[in-house]
Order: C-alpha cells, then structure tokens, then sequence
C-alpha cells in the first residue's frame, strides 16, 4: 500500500526544507566567506534554487495531496492537521504570485539593492530612486494579488508573509497605545537623565577578546558551538536551520556593546530556531511563527535580559576578566545607565527601547502610503524628514542618515517594519509572565544562569512551533492576547524610576 | 515564437550549472566551516539537491529536446554540437543508474565513511570491512547498468564516468610502459640520491606565516583572490566553480613544504577551471575534460613545476623573507634535492614523483579484482601488503598505513585512482610541449612569471573546455595521443641526472 496522502505531503515538505535549509546556507556563505566578485554566480545559484522551490511548493501534485488529506483527516493528531494548514498557508502564499513577477522582482531587488549602496556612497537618493521606483511597482503588483487570493488588503497580504495572523488593525491599535504614552516618557526620561552625569566606558576592546568573551555569554546563554558558528559580518544576522544555526555579529573594538548585544539579539533569534520542536522540525508546523515572534526572541535578550541590572551583575566581572577594566566607570549602575540611555537619535539600529516604536511608525506610515500611491518615491526624503521633525524632534542632515539608512524597502521587504515593533510589545508581555512564573528569574540571571528564562519559553513559545495562531501563542502563555499595555508597563517601570529616582535625589 | 530545442537545452543545463555549484559550496562548507554536529542536516541538503539535479537531468522533457536539436544541427556552432554530444553524455551516464541505486549507494557510503574513520582510530580493519562490502555490491551494480547502457565493460564504465574518452586498455598500455622502467630507476635513484647527504630544512614555521607566504605564491601564480578563497581543512581539495573558486591545503608548522604544495597542487586544479571558456561556462561544453586532465593541471604545478629548480630559485627568497632563515641548508640545491627526494615509503599521498605510479598501480588492479569478486573483502589487507612487498618492497606494520589509508574506496569512488597515474603521464606530455613553444620558461619561473605557462596551458587545455575528446585534445596540444613516453622521459633527465652527476663526483 502506498504512503497516505498525509504522509506523502510531509516526505514532500521534507524536500522543501532541505531546499531552504540550503538556501540559508547559500546566503549565509554570500554575507560572511563569499569572495567579493563572486555575486553573480552566487546569484544565479540562488534565483536556480528559489525558482524550483517554487516549483515544487505549487506543482498541482501538492494541491491534489492537500485536497485529499484535508477531506479526511481521521487518524491525524492535532499537530498534523496543523501541519496541513501551514502547508496550504505556504502553497497559497506561493501560488498567489506568477513566478515570472517574482522573478522581476527579485532581479529589480538586486539592482535596488546595488543602487542603494552606490546611493549611500555618494549620499544621492536620486541615484536609488528609480530603482526603488521599480521595485514599489512591483510589490504593489505583488501585494494585489497575493491580497485577492487570501482575501486581505494588500498591504495585510504583505504583512502576512512576515507575521501571519496580525493585520493592520493590530497594528494600527499597538501604535495608538504606544504614541499615547511614548513622547512624554522619552522627554522625562531624557530630563532625568541629564541630571545624573555618566561616566564614560572608553577604551581599545580588541576584536580577539570581544569575540571570546560573546563566545563565553553564548554558551553561558545555551547557544551550542557543535551545531552552530558565530562570526563576523558588516550587520548582524541568523541563518540556517535548527541542527547548524549561524549567527553574525558586528564587533567594533571603540565600543564594548555593540558586539555583544548585536551577538544577543541573534541568539535570541537562535534558541527560538533551536527550541523549534525537534520532531517537526522539517515540517511547516515546526517553523517559528512568523517575524513578530522572531524579533520578539531577540528583542527579550538584546532590549530586556541585557539591558537589566540582574544582567550587568553577571556580565561586570566578566568584562572585568577579559579587558582587565577596573575603575567606578565599570560600576553595575554606570553599565547600567549606558544600557538604558534614552537619546533622540536618527538611525534605528542604534535606537533606544523608548525612541525605538516611533522609528517603526514612522516606516509604516511611509511604506503603506508609497504602496497606495499616496507618496510618491521622489517626496520620500521629505516626508521622512518631517516625519523624523515630528516625532523625535530632529531633522537628518543628508539621506544617508535619513531614508537611505535601512536595506528592506530596496529588497522588496515591505510588511516587515511593524515586525519590529510588534517583536518589542509581545517581548514585553511574554517577560512579564515569565517573571511571575520564574520568580527567581532574577537571581538566576545575576549568576548567569538562563535555564529558567529557556525552560520557560520553550514551553509556552518555542515548543509550539507554528501549531497554533500567533493570537493564540500568545493567549497560553500570558492569558491575553497582544496587548501593548505589558511593553508600557515594563517601559514605565524600567524609564520612570530612573525619573523618580532623580527628582527625589 | 518559442526558443529552438538547442536554447531551450541550454537553458535546462544553466539551471543544473546553478545546482552544482550550490551543490559544491555545500560540500565545501561541510568540510570548512560546518560545525561538527551539523552532518545529519547537510546530509539532508545535499541529498535534496542531489536528487533533484538528476530529476531534472532526466526528465523527459531532455531527451526530447537533445533528440529533436540532434536531429537539425543546422545553424549550430561546432562548440554547440559538441556542448549537444556533452549534454546526451551526462544526461545517459545520469539516466543510467535508477535513482533508488543511487541513493541506496549515498547512504551505504555515508555509513562507510564513518566506519572507514573509526576503522582507522582503532587500527581495525574489521570495522569497516562489512561496510566496504556493501559499497562494493553497489558500486558492482552500477557498474553493470553503466556498462550495459554505455555498451562498455563495467569497469571501463566506471572510468568513463571519470575520465571520458580513456580506457582500460590505455591504462593497461600506461602502466604496462611505467613498469618497465621505473623499478630500475627507484633503485638507481635512491641510490644516488644516498651518495649525497641532504641538510634538514628543519625549523618551526608558525601556520600564520605559512599562509601569508602561500597566498603571495598563489596571487604570483594568477589566482584571482577576488573570485576565491584559501582555507584550510584536514586534506587539501578544489570546490566551487569557476567565478567562485575555492582551494584548502593543510598547514603542519613543522614542514615548510606540505602545505605550499597542498595548495599549489590544488591551484593547478582551480587555474584550470578559471581558465575553461568563459563563454561557456554554465554549459557541458565548458566543463573540465574529465578528471585525468584536471590531476594533470595540479600535477603539472605540484610535481613538475614545484620540484623544479627554476622554481627554487623564485621561492627560496620567498621562504628567507617570510620565515628569517638562512644557512647553506636553504640554498637551492640542498632545497630542490629535498624536493625531488625518492623514497620508497606507505603512503601515496606522501610519495614521490617515480613510486606515485606504483602506488596506483597497486590500487588499480586491487579495485578491479574486487569488482570483479575475485577478490573478497575480507582479504584485502594481505592482498594490499603482498602487492606493495612486491612492488616497492615494504610491508605496511599495519591496516592504517596500508588498506586503510585512502578514503576513495569507503566513499564508492572506483574508477577514480588511475585518473592520478594518466594525470602525471600527461603532465609530463604537455611539459615537453610547453617548454618545446615557451623557450624562456625556465628563466621565466626563476622570476616568478608564470604567464607563459599559463598563456600556453589556456591555449591548449584549459580554453577548449570539453569541445573535444581528451585523446583530440592532447594530439591538438602535443602532436600525440597519450603515451607514457614523454613521462619516462621526463622522469629520466630529472632523476637520471642526479644519478649521473653523483657517479660521476
């Protein structure tokens, strides 16, 4: 007797996953080993993959084995019938765009792409232009039809490749909250913290030694060095597949931090991947659930594990031992105050927790009108501009720091940015939970131990894999569904005390 | 209209281009940069894209092309009837064998390899034994199908695979010649060689430094760092393609030489596939002329070249710049009698231009007498000590240095050994053609030039890609088919000399 339908669809996902596992690997070699001149022929690799993954995930074959195994689903346990909605999640999601239109797109992306690099050198958005002209078309034509065939508004389609089950309305009601509450809290936090001078944590960090004491804190953190590297790249990022995760970091020997929180935040996105259920783990159902809960794994460790006092208590010493530092500079409530200063900066990557949503709003905003027509490409340095003006109160001086600082709309990637966003609020509520259920989260923290926080979210986050909506991750392992109430709690607490605490001194 | 047949076959093999290539970057992480855990996953990978390239290879839809553009060549370019003859050649080799025999093969070397490893920790050769036995039965069957389909004999099937276009009965004729002469020289050689005492070229020489040093001898030698990469890993090997090249050797702090040549060896292999016809370069036609040819490439660099003294006199500058050593042990003559050293030793990788051959020879009859089951498994080893008793007068102490000491055989690759013994013979035939049409070389390599070779080598070898069968081509570059001639010859006035020169003192 042949496989069943079922068992057939899972051989066949299994070939799917190998197939991603290998273009991961691909892009990972393209950022970190590959030589210089060799972009062509890596590209060529990478669009021969892609299209016949492409292929494969919509041959009529799939959708004959879905009809199947969907009208009879007798036999199968809840994950497996779980397992064949995500399947037919990926095959709509892909059959819903023509090949020939991604192709377009992914050829107007690299040249984009090259463009926009060329345009940060020569500090000219008019040479990006056209090419993010191209690449806007494209995606609206993406975005219309991937909408009509899942019955959303384009721009929800979008958002539902990157963050399927959240929509606009979600959105639209996170950034309500947060824009109610944020702009006050960054004036009093900013006021507070001028008044409580900071010592600087100046010095030569060499690469060598940033680079094993990340390595110490990874392991510390549970990242296996057996099943998975760390090295170096212009930004930091996570590739591959549980069983050979890759993270980069970026390290900068004037500055401490930025190495190891850049190496924190993709071990956040690592231990999700790892913690992934191992028994699904070539199956739709045993991937994340979308890029709001990845960044939320990275935002928990980068924003709030690293930035706490409990973790500058574990990581003083250690900085102590690999740099040979002493003096009150390294104080556990000078580090601190480094890690939680709150600055009207304009590049996001280096935002603060406070500043960091209304970065994302202003993303948002922009990108849906581009996509509407709204705005056209040629007004986009000025409406950024005021944008900035209005909410953070600063003007960039040039594109480079404005509306040329980030790759994604050059790459196609609109739908993204809320990600972000969305990844801080449920990072915010899932912590909140945690701590009342791992009481002694901080004590274990300030002697470096993770395994509470881990346990934790393997068993309400990581080990759920994609079996159940985003909405309803969120309600088991908090009792509520998203809510932006948790992150303002959490931001108050963390900002306003430092506020309190020096108006009552 | 739609494309010719012909275009559309050249689009299907850009496509299974792209493949391989994503296919050798995997192999050459795995072996570089994958953590150790990693295997199950990579395995995966490589198995997915594997079978899918032979999928494609062997649809349908290819033979109907290659039969109807075969039938109407009008209008095609002779190199496109060739790249027609080269697609049929791969597409029947591929079509040859039943996936399920191949993957039945993958899996059977996997687990081969693995107990060939633990085979050589423990000294056990009945570790691996039930394993090559199993590999073997395999390797018997695609031998037969290959053979039945390609109406040759099994084993010249397998050959074939390696090196088209060369046959048993060249080999035969090969090692028929070699066996003439060379015992009598090894002995008169060694000899000589014991009449003059050698100066050790002892030192430490730390691996960073051996490595600025190779990478300044590789960019001398014309290897575009821009479209490459040196690495390092347990033995030194050539992935990648051309456009994206990628070369390891083995650095041993303790012998200045082993991994210069590992790398240059390996630079003969990538200078030729850089060299291949950039025109091409995504289709059969502009691929390698089998793997005889490409040993040539490296050992033409490695043997010829390298344990030459014109090259002596360009490196050994080199080795007193980079490593500060001096003292008469580091002139050229003590330097280059070091590396024409003959020495009847265990271990081919280690052994020296006159008993390399006898070490295939060796392996050549061995892997015949298995297939044909004339010979078990199980008494290998006392069939692999008496054949090197015989012919070089040494007995293995054990399985490691003897059976057990190449991989080749573990991972099913029979038929690849005498593609080492041709590529020396023909090594030598282009040297003597080469120095015949280049009259300044040597002067030329003194100075570190190596443009004439190469200018030459791309002429005749490496620039007719695989547009004609490899006895055409070596009659194009040298007037003659292959004959073992030119090596005997070669090997005489280099070794000879010696012997002469001492008797003569």
């Amino acid at each position: 007797m042949s496989a069943s339908p079922y068992k057939q669809l899972e051989q066949e996902f299994r070939r799917l996953h190998a197939f991603r596992g290998a273009l991961s690997l691909l892009r990972w070699d393209a950022a970190v080993m590959m030589p210089r001149g060799s972009a062509d022929v890596r590209g060529e690799q990478l669009a021969a993959l892609e299209t016949e993954h492409h292929a494969l995930l919509t041959a009529p074959r799939i959708a004959r084995l879905l009809d199947r195994a969907q009208a009879n689903t007798q036999g199968l346990a809840d994950w497996q019938i779980a397992n064949l909605r995500e399947m037919r999640r990926q095959r709509d999601h892909a059959i819903a765009t023509p090949v020939s239109l991604i192709s377009r797109l992914t050829r107007a992306a690299a040249r984009a792409e090259a463009h926009w690099l060329e345009a940060r050198r020569q500090g000219r958005f008019d040479v990006f232009a056209p090419h993010l002209a191209e690449v806007v078309q494209l995606v609206r034509d993406k975005a219309a039809l991937l909408g009509q065939a899942l019955n959303l508004a384009p721009y929800d389609a979008l958002v539902d490749e990157f963050s399927p089950g959240l929509t606009t309305a979600d959105i639209d009601a996170m950034f309500k909250a947060l824009s109610r509450r944020l702009p006050a809290m960054i004036r009093e936090s900013i006021a507070a913290q001028e008044r409580r001078p900071l010592l600087p944590l100046a010095g030569k960090f060499p690469q060598a030694k940033q680079r094993a004491l990340i390595v110490e804190i990874m392991k510390t953190v549970g990242f296996p060095f057996d099943r998975g590297r760390l090295d170096e790249s212009e930004h930091p990022f996570t590739e591959g597949v549980p069983g050979d995760i890759r993270v980069t970091t970026r390290i900068d020997p004037d500055d401490i931090f930025s190495g190891i929180l850049g190496a924190l935040h993709e071990t956040g996105h690592a231990m999700y991947d790892l913690g992934l259920p191992q028994d699904w783990r070539d199956q739709p159902v045993g991937r994340d659930r979308g890029m709001a809960l990845e960044e939320s794994q990275s935002l928990l460790i980068e924003m709030i594990i690293c930035r706490s006092r409990p973790f500058v208590r574990y990581v003083q010493p250690l900085l102590m031992r690999h740099f040979g530092v002493s003096g009150p500079e390294w104080d556990v409530e000078n580090i601190y105050a480094h890690l939680t200063r709150v600055r009207r900066g304009l590049i996001r990557v280096d935002a603060d927790e406070l500043t960091y949503p209304l970065h994302i709003m202003l993303r948002y905003e922009l990108e849906k009108q581009l996509l509407s027509g709204e705005l056209a490409v040629k007004d986009l340095p000025e409406a950024w501009n005021a944008g900035m003006e209005q909410r953070l109160g600063i003007r960039p001086p040039n594109d480079v720091e404005g509306c040329l600082q980030d790759i994604h709309w050059a790459v196609g990637s609109f739908g993204y940015f809320p990600s972000y966003a969305l990844g801080a609020v449920i990072a915010a509520q899932l912590y909140e939970s945690m701590r009342a259920e791992v009481p002694s989260f901080d004590e274990q923290l300030a002697r470096g131990e993770f395994s509470g926080l881990f346990g934790w979210l393997r068993a309400h986050v990581h080990g759920i894999g994609a079996k159940v909506p985003v909405q309803d991750l969120l309600v088991g392992a908090t009792g509520k569904p998203l809510s932006a109430t948790f992150f303002i709690r959490y931001v108050e607490s963390k900002y306003l005390e430092s506020a309190r605490t020096t108006a009552a001194a």
